[in-house]
């Protein structure tokens, strides 16, 4: 932490100021200038705070130096973060694809989905038993009936599950379904669902929030990892911007700064990051150039009848292809689909 | 809602299109322009839905144009709502102001503020007992112990107590204890919050999402509304932008923008809006000017030792010249504090 | 600038970096730490640059301290800045009122709303003879002919003229017949046109970037500033943010903020910043209980047959009745208009 | 354009709107739906405006639903443009990179980037002479010497030039010297740079604009090619989010988007999007992968000591590296580099 002191601080302000800085626990270090004075606090500043040096009279401004975060640092572990599930890895050399429908309708859709994901390729099945929506009156997902379906498509279809939690008191019941828990992007800073979920030891899929800094992001992943759970898995799904032709801004760049700031594997969302089912196969080729680690796509049988997001769903036809092209960008950049 | 067909739509897909809608139940309307034929889908689109209709072939773009919500909207109830809370209403021509401590420490710290924002006019006592923290390292409130010590100190300075909730499972708890149960930025559309807060019939006071458009935040206020509890108060506290030497970026368009568009009050939390203490007062009264019925304003005996959000909270004093201030602005637009 | 090392600099890396400290002018300062070492660079950062000091081996990042400006700060001049312009002031105690249309169309539409306007009390008249449109197919101004009826306005009402340039080319003439020369959101970082009017002594109203931080904004004041011409006025007009209610978000807490950072006058332009005219009277008594100096206010005649931006113009009865509410909270704050 | 009015609106409301529509060349069409009436204004909205239709007694809100611009859609011509600059392509299977430093420094320092990037399989030099600077105190170019350094290097090591106006002064200067013309990201609503460029038959470079919407981008395509000039290639440079980690948000999907809405061909600059050169090689590949035809890199012999932005570039051998992997991308995507 670096404390600037106003250009006309006094010699009693400054000195206030490296008591309370020794009184926090750190060390003061001077540097003065010729119009002001500089003062490091040394010590660790995740765990001292600011200790309301800011208020102080003299002060200017109070700049942090250190990531705010420690177990999801590469700092703290410098190789990366391969996770297991079942007989799949994340974080390693293959890319995996997570591919379904948004919401789980019924078995004669899911079914139809699961077989023709895996034919083309992906493991790892994805679908909403509880949906977040904006409105209160749009559908709301089959909750417990949906897992069920999950379960059935799983064991017949041999895919593992990847599906949405959005509430603690149902966290065990999803818990007890899911092969991955996913964490939404609306509740990225819901922390008691991240601690929670931190007590579990099943893989957790992280979205980032809507209009959360990777910093953020990261400090929502160390919620999880300080309750113990060290199998967290980072989901890019599109931030905000004042860009209204796609649903929102899917940052690909998120990619190699989360793999350079930290060791947790990272997988993009492009479905609902641009939201228009035309614009997802390139922007999935670009993810996997960028270095992610998977992807998350929507597949449906017929997007037009979806009761939920059919607009940026694609046809398993359409997913074939993209798988196809998949392999040949992870090739490119040394990997594998 | 309005279909707009490609310019080379054929007779066969505007005709699909035409079904599909009067499927879903609405009534078809064609306007065939020179270039595009245009249809409207008329119905009640809030029910409805949109029926996949944007993936139809031949489709360009389909336009909502009636606003999702129903029980927010002025067009269902044209006279404003005023929201009685103790011996207090909210949206009347009286501007409440909501001061306190963003968080609850101890007794001292409570009873100091509660006397001081009680002398200077304020009737509602904030105070967090639960704190959303970006950091897992950081204080996160004294919990039951924290919302025991408000309703000790609402008996002994007569204030009403406002108090956030973050967990379903803790809302009967701050239920219990508050006068008007606080849902917090970060959980605006935490949906099942948000229904549960629903069943209880005391005042919600509802902060905007950080990344919340108006109507996303109307909508949340809908889920509210959805299942009874009529007195739901808005809170606009910053939204997220470029800008970086604020904490947030203060919208007070959306003040009068939800007086137009909502028959609910609206109140704004500068503290949170602006993030340093020095520009809360100037912002204070712009927010009244702008025509808010109330406001949130953090206020800490010693800010330089607050345990949560030093940096923008005032002191009693500054707190106290801030409040005959803003009795002037009220009075020159026709309200008082 | 702070020099902050990565945890496994080594003693030479560090020693590389205090020489190139030192050899681009600065004065190096060194805080070893127990994870890491942090080096204080101490001179003038504005003139001596960041020297590469990023790109050296073992360096994690560099942060700026010192404020990029230097003739539009505050530490630089401590009292604030009045800019006379003919018989008015703007800075000063009286807030000075700019209305008048979008664009100049006609001398009859200039002459009712210089006639209604002066009655209600404005002494600056503003109305564009060269309009910077999105699309070429727009109504893109009088130009020439544009200036000289805006120049008989103000012989016949006796109000000073506010007009934009937007040409480097017709500089001359419309500092020739301009009282105050604005300069567009749209070039506010038009580096040749702000050197070129920081050449005139005229007074120039410097409009904030749609996606400008305050910081930059200034930085482009300091760009006039630095040729020589001392006055400059800044105006807010709304910002881009994720929110499509609004035109742009009105960002009011820059008023303060900017006071505060500036010796500079600042005056809002709620018409631009909503873009939808019932709730510029709001924003504009918000502007005004914010501590802004000024006000630019469209007034149309007939704002539905305006030839540009009719939706945001206020009626000149409305502008009156606005004027009325404006003296209230003027006089709340300690002012006049 | 679609008129949705007032759930209240009267029938002599509904007539003087079908009314005004007529009168300004439309031909309106009505749907009365339960709740309202909605008005289709039927005719070139590019041409005929919106005619103020928004302020009518009894209109809630008019919704455009024709693209504005025209000569830059694809509407208008289906197969993509295929721009030749001397014996290159752009828009053709063949990805270009232009490649080369931030600004012209000296002879030495272009001759070697030039010498490298050739090497490497670049075809197109990038420098700046005139460099639009946020700071007066930075270095600003080295204006016409600069011009004459890049038509030395052009002629020695046979690469084609791009290079940047700031101002409608220099144009003929700068259009003499460079085989492409850049417009920069704070230029792209400079409208009478637009035009003036589109005046010339040499190709045009526009950058996006930091808040720009891709259809303010196309619209001000639109203004270049309206002016005559065919030849413009838009570039997608980052745009500004609330994300700080990197220098802009490099929003990769408007690469598809683009290349769906319009003929024009589209490249991206990864150097500027991302601010920090350790990510230009990752999202460099993405661009390339979800169909950039080419890119803008910068490469400098020694970025530590680069007069501007040396943070954001490689070095030749980092470059080189980059352009292998490149090749294997563009293969993975049925093109070339």
């Amino acid at each position: 932490m670096v404390i600037v002191m106003h250009h006309k601080a006094s010699e009693a302000e400054i000195e206030a100021v490296v008591k309370r800085i020794e009184s926090a626990g750190y060390r003061a270090h001077l540097s003065r200038g010729v119009e002001r004075t500089i003062i490091g606090a040394i010590g660790d500043e995740t765990l001292l705070g600011d200790a309301g040096i800011e208020l102080l009279p003299g002060v200017d401004k109070v700049i942090p130096i250190m990531a705010p975060y420690k177990l999801a640092s590469r700092v703290m572990k410098a190789e990366g973060t391969v996770i297991t599930v079942g007989d799949v890895t994340i974080g390693g050399d293959t890319i995996q694809v997570m591919a379904g429908p948004c919401a789980v309708e019924s078995k004669e859709q899911l079914f139809e989905v699961a077989e023709k994901v895996r034919a083309a390729g992906a493991r790892i099945l994805r679908g909403g038993a509880y949906k977040p929506r904006t409105s209160p009156y749009s559908f709301q997902g089959l909750a417990e009936k949906g897992l069920q379906l999950l379960a059935e498509t799983r064991e017949r279809y041999g895919l593992l599950i990847v599906t949405e939690v959005m509430d603690v008191r149902t966290l065990p019941l999803v818990a007890e379904y899911a092969d991955i828990i996913q964490i939404g992007t609306r509740n990225m800073q819901n922390f008691y669902l991240l601690r929670e979920v931190g007590r579990y030891s099943k893989p957790v899929l992280l979205k980032r929030g809507l209009s959360a800094t990777i910093e953020e992001w990261l400090m929502a992943a160390e919620y999880i990892l300080n309750e113990g759970n060290q199998n967290v898995i980072l989901c890019e799904r599109g931030i905000r911007s004042f860009e209204t032709f796609t649903r929102n801004t899917l940052d690909l760049s998120a990619v190699p700064i989360v793999k350079y700031l930290s060791h947790l594997p990272v997988v993009v969302d492009p479905s609902h990051g641009i939201g228009k089912y035309r614009f997802v196969p390139p922007m999935a080729l670009a993810a996997v150039a960028a270095g992610a680690d998977g992807l998350l796509i929507e597949v449906h049988p017929n997007p037009a009848e979806a009761l939920c997001d059919g607009a940026q769903s694609l046809t398993p036809k359409k997913f074939g292809k993209t798988m196809v092209q998949l392999a040949q960008i992870a090739q490119a950049v040394g990997r594998r689909v």
